[in-house]
C-alpha cells in the first residue's frame, strides 16, 4: 500500500527540497531557541544598488499597464482602485481577474485535485524556491507597497520584503515540523496471549481544501504570506482576495508562486489572485462558499467577527485592538520618550502594534531617584513627538503617508473630541512627494474613560492621567480584555511592578515590552522569536506562528492493514 | 523577572513530576513511532483477584448511597436518574451538586486563580499521580460503567479503565510536548550596525479559563478523560457535566483528581462535577456562560452543531457518523465474516466506531480465485452474526446490554423499514442478569439509498447490494462527507483497490481498516497509535489526540525586557 498516490512530477520537485532543506532546519533551530535569526537581511543595502534600480524600473513600467505576469486564466480584466498615497494618483493597473467567486473556485478545485497528492517535501521545496525568487523582487514589492499603503520606502522594503519572507519561512518550518511529527508508516504489534497481532498503519496529512487569504490595505504582504504559505505547505490551495486598494504587492507574490508552480509541472491555479472592487465586492460570497474551508483574515473587527462566525470554517483572524503604554518609572526619561515618540510616529500610527493610550500617574513618575511631575513628562513627550515628526528628514522617512482618506478624516474629527489638544496634527513636508497625504501625530489628553475604549486607527495618541500605576494596569488590562490588544508597552524600574504588569496583561493575553529604548520598538515583531497577536483576546483568534496556526490546516487520516 | 509567579506549594508538587517523568517520556516515544504501547495493562487478570473483589464491594456499598468522596462544596444533593441496563433498577445514588451553573462557575473561577499560576511540570506531575491512583479504582469504575452504559464487564473494565487512562496519558504527553515546545526564556541579540540590540524574552503558556467536559451515556470515561486531562495539563480548570444517566463512572474519576489536588495543597475545585437531570438540564446554560472558554463534547450531531456554533469558544466535538464496510474480495471468507460479526455485535452496535452499512456487489465477491455469490456472502454473514450473538456464553459477554430505551425502540422501529429483514433481533439470555435490556443485531437488506444516510444507533445493520465495488466506494465516501464517519472497514485482495479506497476515503477524512481478521476489529482504537475521529468530516471537529487537541487550549503570551 502506498501512503500517497504519488504524481509523476514529484521526483523532479523533490530535488528542490534537498536544495532548501538546510534553510528549513536552520529556521526550526532558531524557533526552538526563539533566538534572533533573519534568513533575509533587512538592510536594503545588502541587496545591491542594481537590485534597487531594477525594482524601481519594473515598478515604473508596470504603472498604467496590464499585470501580465500571473499564470492564471481569469475571465475578466479588473481595473484596480489603487491610488498612491504619495502621488494621490491612481496606479491604473489592470489585473486578470474573475467575474464571480465560482469562476475562481472552479479553477482552484481543479488544482487541488493535483496539489493534495503531493508530499510535504515537494511542497516545501517548491515554496522555499518561491521565497528565494521573491527575494529577487523585494524592491519592486517595496515600491508597490509604498504606493498602495503609504509606508515610507524603508518600511515598505523591510515589512513586505525580508520581514514578510522570514515570517513565511517561519510558517513553512512550523508546517513541516507538524507534518513530520507523525510517521508515514508504523508497525503496530500487540501481544495477545502467545501470539502477536500485527497491523501495518499508514498516516497521511490530508489538506482541508481551498484556503482563502483576505488581505488588508496597510500590510498586504506581511499579514498575508504566513497564512498563504502555511496553507500551501499543508497541501491546501489558496485564493488570495487582496484589499481593493492594495492588490499590486500581493499580485507580485502570487505571480512568482504561479511561475514556480508552472515551471515544475504544477497547475499555477494552486494559488489564485482574485481581486475585487469596492463597488462589486465578493469577499462574503467567497467566504461563504462551502468549498472554502480555511480563512486567513486581517482587517476590521466587525468583519472579522463575521468571518469567525461562519459555520464549518477554520479561521485565523487578526482584528483591531487598543494598545496601551503603562508608564510607572524609568531610569532615563529622555531615552524612554524618544523611543515612544518613534513608536507613535512610525507609519503614522497605522500599525496594528502601535500604542494608542498612554497611562501616566497624575502624581508623576520616578526617574532614577527623583519624581518628575506628570505635566513635565507629558510636555517632554509632546516635544519629542513634535521634533521627530516635523523633522525635515526624519519626519517623512518615519511617518510615511496616510493610506486612505478615512484615516485622514479621523484625525480631523479626533481633534474635536472632548479632550485637551496637546499637539495638533499638521501636514508633513515631503520634498520628494509634495502631494503626499500626510499628518503628524495628534496628541490629546483624555479624562473621559469612554473615549479611550476604541481603536483610533492612525496617528492619534491619548494621554490618560491616572490615579496610580495600579489604575494604569487595571485600565490597560480591561481594555485588552474587552477591546483586544496586540501590544503593550511598559516602563518601570521596579521588578515587582514588572512582574505584576506581565501577570495582569497575561490574563488579557497581551504581550508586554518593558523599558524599550534605543533601536527596538513596541511596534516591532520579529519572525522566529515574537508571536504576533496572541489569539487569546478580541484582537484576533490566531497567532503568527504557533502550533495551532499550522496544525488546524490539515487532518491526519489513517489507514491500517492487517499484517498477520 | 519571573516567568511564572510561583505559588508556595509548587516545590512539593514538583517531586511528583520527577516521579512520573519517565512515564511521560515513554509515552512520547510511543507516540513518535505510533507503535503499540500500553502503560496500563488491558488484561483485568494482571490487577489481581483482590482488586476485582474490592472494586465489586465498593460498588455494592455505593449503590443507594450518597457519593461522599467528592471534595467539592455543592449547594444541593442531586438524586441521579441512573438505571442499570442489566438490572433495570435505579442506582439510587445521590451526588453533591450545584443548583445553577453560576454556583459551579464561581467555585471554578476561584480555583483557576491558583491553578493558572502553576508550572506545566507541577500540573503534569499531579495529573500522572491521579492517573496512577485511578488505576487502583479500575474495577469499581468498571462496575459503575457496566451498570450505567450496559457494556459487558470486560469492555467496561478495558474501555473505562486501562484504555481510557492510556488515552488520558497520551493527552498529558501531547500537552507536555506542546507546552515545552516554547522555551521559558530567550536572549534575543540582534546586530545593529556596530552594536547588538539585546532583548530578554519570556514566554508563558497561558490557559484559557474554564473548560467544560460534556459526557455521554455510552463511554462516559473513555470519551471524556482525554479532554479533561488535556485541559487540566494546560492550566485550565474543568467542569464535568456528565450525562444524567452516566454520572457514577466520571464521579469516581473526579473524586480521585480532587483528592490528589487537595492532598497537594491545591483547590479541589480545579475540577468540578456538575451533574444535572433530564428534567432540569443546564448544559446549555453552562456552555453559553462567558466564563466557559473550552468545550469538549460527545453526543448527538444536533447538539454538537449547537456547541460548535457558540461564539468565542474553543470546541472539540465528537458527534454521530455513518460507518461503512466495503467488501470487494478476501482470501478467507469465514475469517472476514467472523470478524465483522464480532464488530456489529460488540456492545450491541452502541460504539461510535461500529459499522452500519455493508456494501457488497450484487455480482458477488472474489474469495481467493473463486467468485462467491452475493447471496452466499450475505447468508454466511447473517449466520455468523446469529451464531455469535445467540451463543449462550459469547452472546452476553460480547453484546452487553442496551443502554437506553430509545435505542431499544429504534431496533423495533427499524424492523418496520421498507427493507428486507435478514435477521430478526431477539433478546439475549443472560443468566447472570435475567432482566437485562438486550437485543441481538437486526440485519436488513436495503435497496432504498435514502435509508442508509442516517445513523441507526444500536444493533442495526444494513446490507446494501451495489452494482460494483466502485459504487460501494462512492456511497461510502459520499455518506462520510455528508453525514460524517468515524471508521470504515474494507476487504480487498487488490493492492490497487486498496489504494483507491484509502485515497477516496481520505478525501472524506475517514480512516480505513483493511482486511481485519482474528483479534483486531474496526471498532477498536488504540492510544498512542490510532487517531480517534479525524476532525475533518461532520462526525466531529476534533481528534484524539492530535496537536490541535492540546495546542488550542492555551495561548503563548510573551514579555520582553530591554537588556541593553
Amino acid at each position: 500500500m502506498t501512503v500517497y498516490t504519488s504524481i509523476g512530477i514529484d521526483s523532479q520537485a523533490q530535488t528542490l527540497f534537498q536544495k532548501h532543506q538546510a534553510a528549513i532546519e536552520r529556521a526550526l533551530q532558531a524557533l526552538a531557541k526563539r533566538e534572533f535569526y533573519a534568513h533575509y537581511p533587512e538592510n536594503d543595502k545588502e541587496y545591491g544598488e542594481e537590485a534597487k534600480n531594477n525594482g524601481a524600473a519594473v515598478f515604473q513600467q508596470q504603472l498604467g499597464q496590464f499585470f501580465s505576469r500571473l499564470k492564471q486564466q481569469g475571465d475578466i480584466n479588473l481595473k484596480s482602485e489603487e491610488v498612491s498615497p504619495y502621488l494621490q494618483e491612481p496606479l491604473n493597473i489592470t489585473y486578470p481577474a474573475y467575474s464571480s467567486p465560482e469562476e475562481a473556485i472552479e479553477k482552484a478545485l481543479a488544482a487541488f485535485a493535483q496539489w493534495r497528492k503531493t508530499t510535504p517535501e515537494v511542497r516545501i521545496g517548491l515554496l522555499m524556491e518561491a521565497l528565494e525568487t521573491i527575494k529577487n523582487h523585494f524592491f519592486e514589492i517595496a515600491y508597490a507597497t509604498m504606493h498602495t499603503t503609504g509606508q515610507a520606502f524603508i518600511m515598505s522594503f523591510q515589512a513586505s520584503g525580508p520581514h514578510a519572507s522570514d515570517r513565511a519561512l517561519e510558517a513553512l518550518a512550523m508546517a513541516f515540523q507538524a507534518l513530520k511529527a507523525i510517521p508515514n508508516e508504523a508497525i503496530w504489534e500487540k501481544p495477545v496471549g502467545k501470539t502477536n497481532v500485527v497491523v501495518k498503519k499508514y498516516y497521511r496529512a490530508v489538506p482541508r481544501g481551498i484556503s482563502l487569504a483576505i488581505g488588508c490595505s496597510t500590510f498586504p504582504v506581511w499579514n498575508s504570506v504566513p497564512g498563504i504559505f502555511a496553507s500551501l505547505a499543508t497541501g491546501n490551495v489558496v485564493i488570495v482576495k487582496p484589499h481593493p486598494k492594495a492588490i499590486y504587492p500581493l499580485a507580485i507574490v502570487v505571480a512568482i508562486l504561479q511561475t514556480i508552480l508552472a515551471e515544475n509541472g504544477f497547475d499555477p491555479h494552486t494559488i489564485i489572485l482574485a481581486p475585487d472592487t469596492s463597488q462589486a465586492p465578493f469577499t462574503k460570497a467567497l467566504a461563504e462558499n462551502p468549498n472554502i474551508k480555511i480563512i486567513d483574515y486581517t482587517g476590521s473587527s466587525a468583519f472579522g467577527e463575521y468571518i469567525e462566525s461562519l459555520p464549518g470554517k477554520i479561521t485565523f483572524t487578526e482584528k483591531a485592538g487598543v494598545n496601551s503604554v503603562i508608564i510607572d518609572s524609568t531610569k532615563d526619561l529622555n531615552a524612554m520618550l524618544q523611543n515612544l515618540a518613534f513608536s507613535v510616529s512610525l507609519y503614522s500610527g497605522q500599525m496594528c502594534t502601535c500604542p494608542q493610550n498612554f497611562f501616566i500617574p497624575r502624581s508623576g513618575i520616578k526617574v532614577g531617584e527623583a519624581i518628575v511631575p506628570y505635566e513635565e513628562v507629558v510636555k517632554q513627550f509632546v516635544e519629542a513627538v513634535k521634533n521627530l515628526s516635523t523633522h525635515p528628514k526624519a519626519g517623512p522617512a518615519i511617518c510615511g503617508a496616510i493610506q486612505n482618506e478615512n484615516t485622514y478624516q479621523r484625525i480631523q474629527q479626533a481633534s474635536q473630541l472632548k479632550a485637551k489638544v496637546l499637539l495638533e496634527s499638521q501636514p508633513i513636508q515631503n520634498p520628494e512627494f509634495p502631494k503626499a497625504r500626510t499628518a503628524t501625530p495628534l496628541i490629546l489628553e483624555v479624562e473621559d474613560r469612554s473615549l479611550i475604549a476604541q481603536e483610533m486607527f492612525g496617528p492619534i495618541v491619548f494621554i490618560v492621567p491616572t490615579e496610580s500605576t495600579e489604575e494604569s494596569i487595571r485600565l490597560a488590562k480591561e481594555l485588552a480584555q474587552q477591546q483586544g490588544a496586540i501590544s503593550c508597552g511598559a516602563y518601570t524600574t521596579s521588578e515587582e511592578i514588572m512582574n505584576r504588569i506581565a501577570d495582569e496583561m497575561a490574563e488579557a493575553y497581551t504581550p508586554v515590552a518593558f523599558n524599550l529604548t534605543g533601536q527596538v520598538y513596541i511596534n516591532q515583531n520579529a519572525a522566529f522569536s515574537d508571536f504576533h497577536v496572541s489569539g487569546g483576546n478580541p484582537a484576533g483568534n490566531a497567532s503568527f506562528t504557533d502550533m495551532a496556526f499550522v496544525a488546524k490546516r490539515f487532518v491526519v487520516v489513517e489507514s491500517k492493514v492487517n499484517a498477520n
